[in-house]
Protein backbone atom coordinates (compact mmCIF):
# COMPACT_ATOMS: atom_id res chain seq x y z
CA UNK A 1 0.00 0.00 0.00
CA UNK A 2 1.08 3.77 -0.71
CA UNK A 3 2.28 5.84 2.30
CA UNK A 4 -1.52 7.72 1.81
CA UNK A 5 -2.81 4.37 3.14
CA UNK A 6 -5.03 4.06 0.00
CA UNK A 7 -5.45 0.72 -1.85
CA UNK A 8 -3.50 0.61 -5.38
CA UNK A 9 -6.61 -1.33 -7.07
CA UNK A 10 -7.88 0.50 -9.61
CA UNK A 11 -11.80 2.07 -7.78
CA UNK A 12 -14.04 -0.06 -8.41
CA UNK A 13 -12.35 -3.26 -10.09
CA UNK A 14 -13.87 -6.13 -8.23
CA UNK A 15 -10.64 -6.68 -6.96
CA UNK A 16 -11.03 -3.08 -5.23
CA UNK A 17 -14.57 -4.18 -3.82
CA UNK A 18 -13.15 -7.31 -2.23
CA UNK A 19 -10.16 -5.09 -0.53
CA UNK A 20 -13.48 -3.32 1.10
CA UNK A 21 -15.33 -6.12 1.67
CA UNK A 22 -18.34 -5.45 -0.30
CA UNK A 23 -19.77 -8.37 -2.00
CA UNK A 24 -22.42 -7.27 -4.40
CA UNK A 25 -25.54 -9.24 -5.06
CA UNK A 26 -27.41 -10.76 -7.45
CA UNK A 27 -28.77 -7.39 -9.01
CA UNK A 28 -32.54 -7.47 -8.78
CA UNK A 29 -35.36 -7.67 -11.95
CA UNK A 30 -37.55 -4.74 -12.84
CA UNK A 31 -41.44 -5.33 -12.38
CA UNK A 32 -42.53 -3.73 -15.33
CA UNK A 33 -41.97 -2.20 -18.70
CA UNK A 34 -39.01 -0.64 -17.19
CA UNK A 35 -35.34 -0.57 -17.34
CA UNK A 36 -33.04 -0.38 -14.08
CA UNK A 37 -30.35 1.76 -15.82
CA UNK A 38 -30.62 4.51 -17.85
CA UNK A 39 -27.41 6.67 -19.30
CA UNK A 40 -27.78 9.90 -20.29
CA UNK A 41 -24.29 12.01 -20.78
CA UNK A 42 -22.37 11.90 -17.85
CA UNK A 43 -25.66 10.60 -15.40
CA UNK A 44 -26.55 7.30 -15.14
CA UNK A 45 -29.90 7.50 -13.81
CA UNK A 46 -30.81 4.08 -11.42
CA UNK A 47 -34.69 3.01 -10.85
CA UNK A 48 -36.22 2.94 -7.45
CA UNK A 49 -34.26 -0.40 -5.85
CA UNK A 50 -36.05 -2.18 -2.84
CA UNK A 51 -34.46 -4.39 -0.19
CA UNK A 52 -35.07 -7.68 -2.06
CA UNK A 53 -32.54 -10.68 -1.90
CA UNK A 54 -33.07 -13.42 -4.65
CA UNK A 55 -36.02 -11.45 -5.65
CA UNK A 56 -38.20 -11.70 -2.19
CA UNK A 57 -38.02 -9.07 0.74
CA UNK A 58 -35.36 -9.10 3.20
CA UNK A 59 -36.92 -7.08 5.56
CA UNK A 60 -40.51 -5.70 6.51
CA UNK A 61 -42.64 -3.57 8.51
CA UNK A 62 -43.17 -0.02 8.93
CA UNK A 63 -40.82 2.82 10.60
CA UNK A 64 -42.09 3.76 14.00
CA UNK A 65 -44.00 0.89 14.76
CA UNK A 66 -43.14 -2.96 13.80
CA UNK A 67 -39.75 -2.02 12.00
CA UNK A 68 -36.85 -0.86 14.09
CA UNK A 69 -34.07 2.00 12.67
CA UNK A 70 -31.69 -0.96 13.20
CA UNK A 71 -33.16 -3.34 10.95
CA UNK A 72 -34.64 -0.24 8.48
CA UNK A 73 -30.96 0.93 8.29
CA UNK A 74 -29.68 -2.82 7.64
CA UNK A 75 -32.59 -2.51 4.56
CA UNK A 76 -31.07 1.09 3.39
CA UNK A 77 -27.59 -1.07 3.03
CA UNK A 78 -29.39 -3.99 1.36
CA UNK A 79 -31.08 -1.77 -1.31
CA UNK A 80 -27.75 0.36 -2.34
CA UNK A 81 -26.19 -3.05 -2.55
CA UNK A 82 -28.31 -4.11 -5.07
CA UNK A 83 -28.05 -0.86 -6.91
CA UNK A 84 -24.17 -1.17 -7.23
CA UNK A 85 -25.19 -4.42 -8.75
CA UNK A 86 -27.37 -3.50 -11.05
CA UNK A 87 -24.99 -0.17 -12.39
CA UNK A 88 -22.28 -3.29 -12.54
CA UNK A 89 -24.15 -5.29 -14.68
CA UNK A 90 -25.22 -2.53 -16.49
CA UNK A 91 -21.68 -1.37 -17.03
CA UNK A 92 -19.63 -4.62 -16.86
CA UNK A 93 -17.20 -3.67 -14.17
CA UNK A 94 -17.82 -0.10 -11.67
CA UNK A 95 -14.61 1.79 -12.94
CA UNK A 96 -16.76 4.22 -14.99
CA UNK A 97 -19.11 5.19 -11.78
CA UNK A 98 -17.06 9.09 -10.59
CA UNK A 99 -19.17 9.41 -7.92
CA UNK A 100 -22.60 9.14 -6.78
CA UNK A 101 -24.21 12.30 -6.91
CA UNK A 102 -27.65 12.12 -5.86
CA UNK A 103 -28.66 9.52 -3.20
CA UNK A 104 -32.55 9.25 -2.27
CA UNK A 105 -33.82 7.42 0.87
CA UNK A 106 -37.59 6.66 0.87
CA UNK A 107 -39.35 4.83 3.52
CA UNK A 108 -42.63 3.68 4.88
CA UNK A 109 -43.49 5.27 8.50
CA UNK A 110 -46.03 6.35 10.97
CA UNK A 111 -46.79 10.23 10.88
CA UNK A 112 -44.53 10.91 14.04
CA UNK A 113 -41.47 9.08 12.64
CA UNK A 114 -38.49 11.26 13.06
CA UNK A 115 -35.41 9.23 13.07
CA UNK A 116 -34.68 8.76 9.00
CA UNK A 117 -31.29 9.97 8.71
CA UNK A 118 -30.38 7.04 11.50
CA UNK A 119 -32.02 4.63 8.28
CA UNK A 120 -30.69 6.62 5.53
CA UNK A 121 -27.08 6.26 6.75
CA UNK A 122 -27.17 2.55 6.22
CA UNK A 123 -26.93 3.28 2.72
CA UNK A 124 -24.62 6.66 2.43
CA UNK A 125 -21.98 4.80 4.83
CA UNK A 126 -22.01 2.21 2.21
CA UNK A 127 -21.36 4.94 -0.41
CA UNK A 128 -18.58 7.06 1.43
CA UNK A 129 -16.97 3.66 1.44
CA UNK A 130 -16.89 3.58 -2.09
CA UNK A 131 -16.37 7.22 -3.32
CA UNK A 132 -14.55 8.36 -0.12
CA UNK A 133 -15.64 11.23 2.27
CA UNK A 134 -14.15 14.65 0.69
CA UNK A 135 -16.44 17.18 -0.70
CA UNK A 136 -15.52 16.65 -4.28
CA UNK A 137 -16.79 12.71 -4.13
CA UNK A 138 -19.49 13.06 -1.48
CA UNK A 139 -23.09 12.53 -2.30
CA UNK A 140 -26.55 15.02 -1.59
CA UNK A 141 -29.17 12.87 0.06
CA UNK A 142 -32.80 13.46 0.04
CA UNK A 143 -35.25 11.52 2.89
CA UNK A 144 -38.43 11.51 3.56
CA UNK A 145 -41.01 8.71 4.86
CA UNK A 146 -44.27 7.72 2.79
CA UNK A 147 -47.16 6.12 2.92
CA UNK A 148 -46.45 2.64 1.06
CA UNK A 149 -43.99 1.14 -1.46
CA UNK A 150 -44.51 -1.41 -4.08
CA UNK A 151 -44.27 -5.60 -2.80
CA UNK A 152 -44.60 -3.86 0.63
CA UNK A 153 -40.83 -2.72 0.99
CA UNK A 154 -40.21 -0.35 3.70
CA UNK A 155 -37.43 0.90 2.46
CA UNK A 156 -36.62 2.25 -1.30
CA UNK A 157 -32.96 3.90 -2.35
CA UNK A 158 -32.76 5.85 -5.81
CA UNK A 159 -29.01 7.06 -7.12
CA UNK A 160 -28.13 9.47 -9.51
CA UNK A 161 -24.61 8.50 -11.02
CA UNK A 162 -22.00 10.61 -12.36
CA UNK A 163 -20.01 8.55 -14.94
CA UNK A 164 -17.01 9.02 -17.19
CA UNK B 1 -42.99 -0.34 -44.29
CA UNK B 2 -39.47 -1.52 -44.11
CA UNK B 3 -38.56 -5.69 -43.54
CA UNK B 4 -38.00 -4.59 -39.39
CA UNK B 5 -41.81 -3.85 -39.84
CA UNK B 6 -40.87 0.02 -38.09
CA UNK B 7 -42.81 3.17 -39.55
CA UNK B 8 -40.41 4.96 -41.54
CA UNK B 9 -42.04 7.80 -40.41
CA UNK B 10 -39.68 10.17 -38.62
CA UNK B 11 -39.67 9.47 -34.80
CA UNK B 12 -41.32 11.70 -32.36
CA UNK B 13 -43.48 14.16 -35.77
CA UNK B 14 -47.36 14.10 -35.82
CA UNK B 15 -47.38 11.64 -38.60
CA UNK B 16 -45.45 9.64 -36.19
CA UNK B 17 -47.46 9.93 -33.10
CA UNK B 18 -50.97 9.27 -35.26
CA UNK B 19 -49.14 6.02 -36.58
CA UNK B 20 -48.68 5.08 -33.06
CA UNK B 21 -52.34 5.89 -32.50
CA UNK B 22 -51.41 8.46 -29.76
CA UNK B 23 -53.52 11.74 -29.85
CA UNK B 24 -51.67 14.30 -27.59
CA UNK B 25 -54.49 16.68 -25.18
CA UNK B 26 -54.23 20.11 -24.54
CA UNK B 27 -51.10 20.80 -22.11
CA UNK B 28 -51.98 21.72 -18.65
CA UNK B 29 -51.10 24.88 -17.37
CA UNK B 30 -48.55 25.90 -14.05
CA UNK B 31 -50.54 26.25 -10.64
CA UNK B 32 -47.81 28.71 -9.89
CA UNK B 33 -44.40 30.87 -10.37
CA UNK B 34 -42.90 28.05 -12.48
CA UNK B 35 -42.48 26.38 -16.04
CA UNK B 36 -43.61 22.92 -17.33
CA UNK B 37 -40.54 22.59 -19.11
CA UNK B 38 -36.96 23.54 -18.24
CA UNK B 39 -34.08 22.44 -20.43
CA UNK B 40 -30.30 22.19 -19.09
CA UNK B 41 -27.88 20.84 -21.32
CA UNK B 42 -28.73 17.41 -22.61
CA UNK B 43 -31.74 17.02 -20.25
CA UNK B 44 -35.17 17.83 -20.10
CA UNK B 45 -37.10 18.51 -16.80
CA UNK B 46 -41.23 18.49 -16.60
CA UNK B 47 -42.80 19.33 -13.66
CA UNK B 48 -45.35 17.14 -11.90
CA UNK B 49 -48.05 16.34 -14.39
CA UNK B 50 -51.51 15.99 -12.91
CA UNK B 51 -54.11 13.75 -14.81
CA UNK B 52 -56.15 16.36 -15.77
CA UNK B 53 -58.47 17.07 -18.95
CA UNK B 54 -59.26 20.96 -19.85
CA UNK B 55 -58.13 21.96 -16.35
CA UNK B 56 -59.80 19.25 -14.33
CA UNK B 57 -59.00 16.28 -12.44
CA UNK B 58 -60.13 13.50 -14.93
CA UNK B 59 -59.85 10.72 -12.27
CA UNK B 60 -59.97 10.96 -8.35
CA UNK B 61 -59.79 8.88 -5.55
CA UNK B 62 -57.05 7.41 -3.62
CA UNK B 63 -55.72 3.82 -4.10
CA UNK B 64 -56.56 0.96 -1.92
CA UNK B 65 -59.99 2.66 -0.92
CA UNK B 66 -62.21 4.68 -3.31
CA UNK B 67 -59.49 4.19 -6.69
CA UNK B 68 -59.19 0.99 -8.48
CA UNK B 69 -55.80 -0.53 -9.76
CA UNK B 70 -57.00 -0.12 -12.74
CA UNK B 71 -58.58 3.43 -13.25
CA UNK B 72 -55.43 4.67 -11.47
CA UNK B 73 -53.39 2.75 -14.26
CA UNK B 74 -55.64 5.20 -17.22
CA UNK B 75 -55.01 8.44 -14.67
CA UNK B 76 -51.16 7.24 -14.89
CA UNK B 77 -51.24 7.21 -18.85
CA UNK B 78 -53.75 10.82 -19.12
CA UNK B 79 -51.02 12.55 -17.35
CA UNK B 80 -48.40 10.93 -19.12
CA UNK B 81 -49.65 11.80 -22.71
CA UNK B 82 -50.25 15.77 -20.98
CA UNK B 83 -46.42 15.19 -20.01
CA UNK B 84 -45.57 14.43 -23.66
CA UNK B 85 -48.65 17.72 -24.61
CA UNK B 86 -45.88 19.79 -22.79
CA UNK B 87 -42.83 19.00 -23.77
CA UNK B 88 -44.56 18.63 -27.77
CA UNK B 89 -45.88 22.77 -27.03
CA UNK B 90 -42.42 23.45 -25.77
CA UNK B 91 -40.06 21.71 -28.48
CA UNK B 92 -42.51 22.12 -31.50
CA UNK B 93 -42.07 18.39 -31.75
CA UNK B 94 -41.13 15.91 -30.23
CA UNK B 95 -38.31 14.89 -32.67
CA UNK B 96 -35.66 16.15 -30.16
CA UNK B 97 -36.50 13.86 -27.68
CA UNK B 98 -33.72 10.67 -27.57
CA UNK B 99 -35.25 9.05 -24.87
CA UNK B 100 -37.35 9.27 -21.25
CA UNK B 101 -34.45 9.06 -18.98
CA UNK B 102 -36.52 8.12 -15.71
CA UNK B 103 -40.17 8.37 -14.87
CA UNK B 104 -41.61 8.74 -11.75
CA UNK B 105 -44.77 8.06 -10.78
CA UNK B 106 -46.12 9.26 -7.30
CA UNK B 107 -49.90 8.02 -5.88
CA UNK B 108 -51.97 8.55 -2.93
CA UNK B 109 -52.95 5.46 -1.71
CA UNK B 110 -53.63 3.68 1.96
CA UNK B 111 -50.46 2.43 4.02
CA UNK B 112 -51.47 -1.14 3.02
CA UNK B 113 -51.62 -0.41 -0.74
CA UNK B 114 -48.78 -2.90 -2.74
CA UNK B 115 -49.93 -2.70 -6.09
CA UNK B 116 -48.11 0.54 -7.47
CA UNK B 117 -46.26 -1.51 -9.99
CA UNK B 118 -50.12 -1.94 -11.80
CA UNK B 119 -50.63 1.73 -11.78
CA UNK B 120 -46.97 2.94 -13.01
CA UNK B 121 -47.52 0.86 -16.19
CA UNK B 122 -50.50 3.09 -17.42
CA UNK B 123 -47.11 5.41 -18.11
CA UNK B 124 -44.80 3.25 -18.54
CA UNK B 125 -46.14 1.13 -21.47
CA UNK B 126 -46.75 4.88 -23.43
CA UNK B 127 -43.43 5.73 -23.36
CA UNK B 128 -42.10 2.35 -24.60
CA UNK B 129 -44.44 2.41 -27.44
CA UNK B 130 -43.00 6.36 -28.12
CA UNK B 131 -39.20 4.79 -27.47
CA UNK B 132 -38.84 1.47 -27.81
CA UNK B 133 -38.51 -1.45 -25.69
CA UNK B 134 -34.80 -1.74 -26.37
CA UNK B 135 -32.16 -1.27 -22.78
CA UNK B 136 -30.64 1.60 -24.77
CA UNK B 137 -33.66 3.29 -25.25
CA UNK B 138 -36.00 2.06 -21.74
CA UNK B 139 -36.35 4.51 -19.03
CA UNK B 140 -35.80 3.96 -15.16
CA UNK B 141 -38.94 4.57 -13.06
CA UNK B 142 -39.14 5.55 -9.21
CA UNK B 143 -42.90 4.54 -7.93
CA UNK B 144 -43.99 5.39 -4.49
CA UNK B 145 -47.57 5.53 -2.57
CA UNK B 146 -47.75 9.89 -0.78
CA UNK B 147 -49.82 10.84 1.81
CA UNK B 148 -51.65 14.01 -0.19
CA UNK B 149 -51.68 15.91 -3.88
CA UNK B 150 -52.19 18.94 -5.22
CA UNK B 151 -56.18 19.84 -5.82
CA UNK B 152 -56.71 16.33 -4.81
CA UNK B 153 -54.99 14.76 -7.48
CA UNK B 154 -54.67 10.72 -7.33
CA UNK B 155 -51.49 10.62 -9.70
CA UNK B 156 -48.90 12.78 -10.61
CA UNK B 157 -45.69 11.50 -13.56
CA UNK B 158 -42.71 13.06 -13.43
CA UNK B 159 -40.33 12.77 -16.36
CA UNK B 160 -36.85 13.78 -17.20
CA UNK B 161 -35.59 13.25 -21.32
CA UNK B 162 -32.88 13.11 -22.17
CA UNK B 163 -32.49 15.88 -25.67
CA UNK B 164 -30.61 15.67 -28.58
CA UNK C 1 -30.48 51.59 -14.19
CA UNK C 2 -30.90 50.92 -17.77
CA UNK C 3 -33.74 50.93 -19.61
CA UNK C 4 -34.97 47.58 -19.08
CA UNK C 5 -35.40 48.99 -15.32
CA UNK C 6 -32.90 45.45 -14.54
CA UNK C 7 -30.09 46.36 -12.25
CA UNK C 8 -26.93 46.90 -13.25
CA UNK C 9 -25.35 44.71 -10.60
CA UNK C 10 -24.07 41.53 -12.05
CA UNK C 11 -26.15 38.50 -11.00
CA UNK C 12 -25.80 36.17 -8.17
CA UNK C 13 -23.17 39.33 -6.63
CA UNK C 14 -23.65 40.07 -3.22
CA UNK C 15 -24.96 43.72 -3.84
CA UNK C 16 -27.51 42.00 -6.51
CA UNK C 17 -28.81 39.53 -3.67
CA UNK C 18 -29.00 43.02 -1.40
CA UNK C 19 -30.64 44.82 -3.96
CA UNK C 20 -33.48 42.42 -4.27
CA UNK C 21 -33.75 42.26 -0.24
CA UNK C 22 -32.33 38.92 -0.52
CA UNK C 23 -30.66 37.98 3.17
CA UNK C 24 -28.91 34.75 3.11
CA UNK C 25 -28.46 32.91 6.37
CA UNK C 26 -25.77 30.69 7.60
CA UNK C 27 -26.02 27.49 5.11
CA UNK C 28 -27.72 24.45 6.97
CA UNK C 29 -25.37 21.26 7.67
CA UNK C 30 -25.95 17.89 6.84
CA UNK C 31 -27.30 15.16 9.26
CA UNK C 32 -25.02 12.87 8.28
CA UNK C 33 -22.58 11.33 5.76
CA UNK C 34 -23.30 13.29 2.89
CA UNK C 35 -22.61 16.57 1.64
CA UNK C 36 -24.90 19.31 0.85
CA UNK C 37 -23.74 20.18 -3.12
CA UNK C 38 -22.62 17.55 -5.23
CA UNK C 39 -21.78 18.94 -9.08
CA UNK C 40 -22.11 16.66 -11.91
CA UNK C 41 -21.07 18.31 -15.08
CA UNK C 42 -23.25 21.53 -15.77
CA UNK C 43 -25.85 20.45 -12.72
CA UNK C 44 -25.48 21.24 -8.97
CA UNK C 45 -27.52 18.87 -7.19
CA UNK C 46 -28.02 19.89 -3.04
CA UNK C 47 -29.55 18.12 -0.70
CA UNK C 48 -33.15 17.84 0.81
CA UNK C 49 -33.04 21.23 2.77
CA UNK C 50 -35.28 22.06 5.74
CA UNK C 51 -36.64 25.16 7.19
CA UNK C 52 -33.66 25.48 10.01
CA UNK C 53 -32.73 28.59 11.53
CA UNK C 54 -29.71 28.44 13.73
CA UNK C 55 -29.56 24.27 13.68
CA UNK C 56 -33.38 24.13 15.30
CA UNK C 57 -36.83 23.91 13.08
CA UNK C 58 -38.20 27.09 12.70
CA UNK C 59 -41.95 26.18 11.76
CA UNK C 60 -43.40 22.92 12.54
CA UNK C 61 -46.72 21.00 12.52
CA UNK C 62 -48.13 19.41 9.59
CA UNK C 63 -50.34 20.86 6.66
CA UNK C 64 -54.00 20.50 6.97
CA UNK C 65 -53.94 19.70 10.95
CA UNK C 66 -51.70 21.92 13.07
CA UNK C 67 -49.92 24.34 10.22
CA UNK C 68 -51.44 26.89 8.17
CA UNK C 69 -50.71 27.48 4.77
CA UNK C 70 -49.16 30.67 5.25
CA UNK C 71 -47.10 29.25 7.87
CA UNK C 72 -46.44 26.36 5.39
CA UNK C 73 -45.57 28.68 2.67
CA UNK C 74 -42.69 30.90 5.31
CA UNK C 75 -41.38 27.65 5.97
CA UNK C 76 -40.75 26.94 2.43
CA UNK C 77 -39.30 30.20 2.07
CA UNK C 78 -36.99 29.85 5.00
CA UNK C 79 -35.85 26.30 3.75
CA UNK C 80 -35.26 27.96 -0.04
CA UNK C 81 -33.08 30.77 1.62
CA UNK C 82 -31.24 27.87 3.18
CA UNK C 83 -30.79 25.82 -0.43
CA UNK C 84 -29.20 29.51 -1.52
CA UNK C 85 -26.73 29.78 1.36
CA UNK C 86 -25.59 26.29 0.70
CA UNK C 87 -25.03 26.63 -3.05
CA UNK C 88 -23.13 29.79 -1.89
CA UNK C 89 -21.19 28.94 0.75
CA UNK C 90 -20.10 25.81 -2.29
CA UNK C 91 -19.77 27.73 -5.06
CA UNK C 92 -18.02 31.42 -3.21
CA UNK C 93 -20.80 33.14 -4.80
CA UNK C 94 -24.42 32.72 -7.16
CA UNK C 95 -22.77 34.27 -10.22
CA UNK C 96 -22.41 30.60 -11.63
CA UNK C 97 -26.16 29.82 -10.83
CA UNK C 98 -27.40 30.26 -14.31
CA UNK C 99 -31.21 29.20 -13.05
CA UNK C 100 -32.75 26.71 -10.64
CA UNK C 101 -33.71 23.97 -13.21
CA UNK C 102 -35.93 21.84 -10.78
CA UNK C 103 -37.70 22.72 -7.46
CA UNK C 104 -39.09 20.18 -5.26
CA UNK C 105 -41.59 20.68 -2.62
CA UNK C 106 -42.04 17.81 0.22
CA UNK C 107 -44.30 18.89 3.01
CA UNK C 108 -46.02 16.43 5.74
CA UNK C 109 -49.92 17.14 5.67
CA UNK C 110 -53.17 15.05 6.29
CA UNK C 111 -54.64 12.40 3.41
CA UNK C 112 -57.43 15.31 2.75
CA UNK C 113 -54.99 18.29 2.13
CA UNK C 114 -54.96 20.25 -1.44
CA UNK C 115 -53.20 23.69 -0.82
CA UNK C 116 -49.97 22.35 -2.03
CA UNK C 117 -49.66 24.87 -4.71
CA UNK C 118 -49.86 27.88 -2.15
CA UNK C 119 -47.09 26.36 0.25
CA UNK C 120 -45.06 25.93 -2.86
CA UNK C 121 -45.14 29.24 -3.95
CA UNK C 122 -42.93 30.38 -0.93
CA UNK C 123 -40.24 28.76 -2.00
CA UNK C 124 -41.12 29.59 -5.89
CA UNK C 125 -41.74 33.36 -5.56
CA UNK C 126 -37.87 33.83 -4.17
CA UNK C 127 -36.20 31.91 -7.10
CA UNK C 128 -38.05 33.60 -9.35
CA UNK C 129 -37.02 37.11 -8.23
CA UNK C 130 -33.49 36.25 -8.83
CA UNK C 131 -33.54 34.76 -11.84
CA UNK C 132 -36.37 35.68 -13.50
CA UNK C 133 -39.66 34.99 -14.76
CA UNK C 134 -39.02 34.13 -18.54
CA UNK C 135 -39.69 30.58 -19.89
CA UNK C 136 -36.11 30.28 -20.15
CA UNK C 137 -35.06 31.26 -16.61
CA UNK C 138 -38.00 29.46 -14.83
CA UNK C 139 -38.18 26.31 -12.95
CA UNK C 140 -40.26 23.29 -13.17
CA UNK C 141 -42.03 22.30 -9.89
CA UNK C 142 -42.73 18.74 -8.70
CA UNK C 143 -45.03 18.87 -5.08
CA UNK C 144 -46.60 16.48 -2.65
CA UNK C 145 -47.18 15.54 0.50
CA UNK C 146 -45.54 13.23 2.87
CA UNK C 147 -45.76 11.11 5.61
CA UNK C 148 -43.31 12.41 7.73
CA UNK C 149 -39.45 14.33 6.90
CA UNK C 150 -36.49 13.92 9.49
CA UNK C 151 -36.59 15.83 13.13
CA UNK C 152 -40.18 16.47 12.24
CA UNK C 153 -39.82 18.89 9.31
CA UNK C 154 -42.79 20.21 7.93
CA UNK C 155 -41.47 21.37 4.52
CA UNK C 156 -38.50 20.49 2.69
CA UNK C 157 -36.82 22.04 -0.45
CA UNK C 158 -34.78 20.00 -2.44
CA UNK C 159 -32.88 22.16 -5.35
CA UNK C 160 -31.19 21.11 -9.12
CA UNK C 161 -29.73 24.41 -10.15
CA UNK C 162 -27.78 24.21 -13.75
CA UNK C 163 -24.57 26.13 -13.50
CA UNK C 164 -21.97 27.64 -16.14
Amino acid sequence: MPESGKSVLPAGTESHLRDLGIVLPKPPKPLGSYVEVSEAGHLLFLSGILPVVDGKLAVSGRLGESLSVEKGAEAARIAALNALAVAQEYLGDLTRLKKLAKLTVLMTTTEGFVEHAVVAEGASKLFVQLFGPETSSGHVRVVYGVQSMAIGAPVMVETVFEIE
